[in-house]
């Protein structure tokens, strides 16, 4: 065939494959979101209907791929976390990695109007990147998910502060940055009680612990906790069924997926719902 | 900071940086656009509105980063060409896919309803995979672009005869696919010719040829004849001053950007256009 | 200086870097040795010689290496497993790999004549490949090893059949071969025994079984047994002492090094060896 | 067969493929040759006859891979160059890097008594680390071969002072470091004439520009000339007769290889040698 001639252009194709049982992570940031912020005026330090629509984009996503037990976002990020025993795509990374870029980026467009209806989207668009990072056990992968809450929290706390000294104490932004170089967690609480009658605890709980979105496996019928008992990692796996498999993948499609923002770094959470961390090997 | 303790977990993060002087190509296709084609009542062999809503998003891609020269589309995918001395993100391949495949996908999205205004989007939402392959030198990236330009033709004409013999020649699916089973191309253009009337060299040249999209660099002043000599790649490169760094940005960012749908596996389209190719180094 | 004009070309180099947290593996391979144990005149199906010269390489590298826990060889190959929080070379894959795979082929042609005094080497060499291969947990490095032993076991049951057919039952290789098609262990078994005489029960155990050599760390002083707890994998690691690492990487280098040929598919070896499959995370 | 339960381990073997059409490059170091320099009583600033066993080293190897065309070496490294359209091993980087880093460390072991008869070698052994670099063009794998010879000159020119002040002036190292700090190369010429009344273009040769070794394919015979073209990289090649093939292997096995101490950075030496950076496109 005529395309012969062309195709050894192929073999310059590489792919990477992700190293089996662990977990695929998936993280992805808005690109430019600090002058898109300004753009379409969103509220500060934290825009709820912004925050609202990147939680919709996420959980229309765990809709679409249900190889991804969990996801924790804040501000114009999101991180996406497969089942340890995931096989989508192979695990090939470039596959996995553009599946979850672009499917969020086109809800993301697509849910848009719902939530800023008197703000239609002009060019540039809001576009993410994102990277691909293994994690090999439950504990690196909590500190991951502890890693991320925290820096919510930093931030949350630090604008919260920052913009208050703006919008209601009278600096400007480099003022607001003076005042806060070098304080710590203990001042900033100080300065929003003491000038600003603010408590910081009474903050809302999405602002200041960013989402928690997961699929919500647990029932009571004892038919389904066996479902879902992790599958053993080894050849057994691959023999299981054909109809094995379509059953697990029923069951997690029709999961319900739910989302809170509570505490994720102490192991109450993860304690409450034995699924999502469960694995084929430790 | 309480932040430290986790932030170990960033060693983790593996990043794979692209080999310079190479041509970085994002090859992006459309996830399950049969099944999209069917929703949407695209028209069949091919469908004008669809193809120019994959055009309308590769030329904005093209005009929010200036480091691609040209990109080549074809049914439900595109390939973007980099320059070959670009920097873009250091190169840093996870950057340059996410960032390629988001902007196209948000794009396709928002220029949707632009030429789809009767027949809004619906989930599940159109999404697009992608991948990056890199060609060391000149001939192989022109080989790569001749191996796609010779996708769309053997595929275009497959679908054009298939379509007829199913649309006018009162054949099912099963049927028409029976009869094309084995046949070379000139019994295609016969089936088409003879039974149909359809000379398939009177189709148009979007559907045959596919879509060359590319930065018309050139002008006729002696200056910026100059300003787009390749740099050459070496110590000196690094050297080059910001401002002719900033100008060479915006001479690129400036350059129109135009449409073809024209032969380019022959050498004419490449001669004609030498900045296409320019490169530091042979 | 002169040399910034081509300094440039480093940036071409890549370095992969290996998943933290994971077991490091990295597996040599003897190359043609088909040929080289015709050439030395090996004897058949074992070289009692020739696999103590590989184990006395192995048991070099060990003390080279201070980072490898234990290794397993049999035939031409040797596995060597890193600890688990192992940071040598930062992990780099490239310096680890030729590390090994040097020192290895180093010894092997160093220590050469004291297991073959009278066959002096003559080029072409014997030589190595290698390979790394991650594990991310207890459980899948313990099946590696494993599928090492069986590959042993099955390879030698079969050699050994094999060549009491060629050296005791009159036969040539491809009688031999035909012979053996598609038989089952337990009728290898019986060749042996009922045509020959052989108790495969009896055969050497190195050749059975395979050579486990491991690093043994174990002491009964309560305080080695504290040295020997698995660092905790998180910020703390960094910021252990100086002292601490000398202490650690000391301790290691001077426990003696122990060449087993026994059972590592059942779990009593490395249930009596707590210390080698020990990591910091689960 | 009993092996099967655990051979899903393989899984977890990950191969990288070198990209098609660039110069693969292996770049060996000796590891620890400041500490074996000092052991072994090698001749400062240059020992004769360590540099030979390095050559010889590497003239071995270019003789067991016959895909390698050139190599320059100086002090304890050795750069080793395949042609472009080399497919050695399906250009699998482990494979490809691990067997030259075994091949040269083999012969370096095995030829060491025939350079240093009279210092027999103890542990620990010397041993070599090595990575893979890939150059995309004739004119940056040039500048790569540059940058290892200017790196020579550099090196040795700095060393021959140093060791002159030391061995002949009767400095002690530290004396000589701080001399010599922040010195032109005039500066450290004028120094050895002046002082020491030498002449440095009179050192050696491979002292001062390193070793260059190549395959010597040139023959004045008309039917060799057209043998070594360059295969066109494309199709075409993939069908390449059995018997061309294997005529090209003989052709290159067979072609003798010479060593010089020459100039490597201008043209001339590749000018006239213009089948060693042949390759199949530009």
């Amino acid at each position: 065939m005529a395309n012969s001639k062309y195709e050894y252009v192929k073999t310059f194709e590489q792919s990477t494959t992700l190293l089996p049982d662990t977990y695929m992570t998936v993280r992805i940031d808005g690109r430019g979101f600090h002058k898109l912020s300004a753009k379409y005026k969103f509220e500060k330090p934290n825009d709820r209907h912004a925050l609202e629509l990147m939680n919709a984009a996420a959980t229309a996503m765990m809709k679409e791929l249900p190889d991804i037990d969990c996801a924790y976002g804040e501000s114009d990020e999101f991180s996406f976390i497969f089942d340890r025993s995931s096989r989508l795509f192979e695990r090939r990374e470039s596959k996995i990695l553009t599946t979850v870029v672009s499917t969020f980026t086109s809800y993301y467009i697509h849910l848009w109007s719902d939530f800023f209806a008197d703000k239609p989207l002009s060019p540039p668009m809001p576009t993410f990147d994102g990277r691909v990072v293994l994690y090999p056990s439950s504990s690196t992968l909590r500190d991951y998910m502890s890693w991320r809450q925290v820096d919510c929290h930093i931030n949350n706390l630090y604008n919260t502060t920052f913009w208050a000294l703006v919008q209601n104490g009278g600096m400007d932004a480099t003022q607001a940055e003076e005042r806060l170089k070098g304080t710590m967690a203990s001042e900033k609480n100080e300065i929003l009680f003491c000038e600003f009658k603010m408590n910081y605890n009474n903050e809302a709980d999405m602002f200041k612990k960013g989402s928690i979105i997961y699929r919500d496996c647990d029932t009571s019928s004892s038919d389904s906790q066996e479902a879902h008992a992790p599958a053993v990692f080894n050849s057994e796996q691959s023999e299981m069924s054909k109809t094995a498999k379509k059953k697990e993948r029923r069951r997690r499609a029709q999961a319900s997926i739910t989302i809170e923002h509570t505490d994720i770094i102490r192991n109450e959470f993860w304690d409450q719902r034995p699924w999502l961390l469960s694995g084929p090997s430790q």
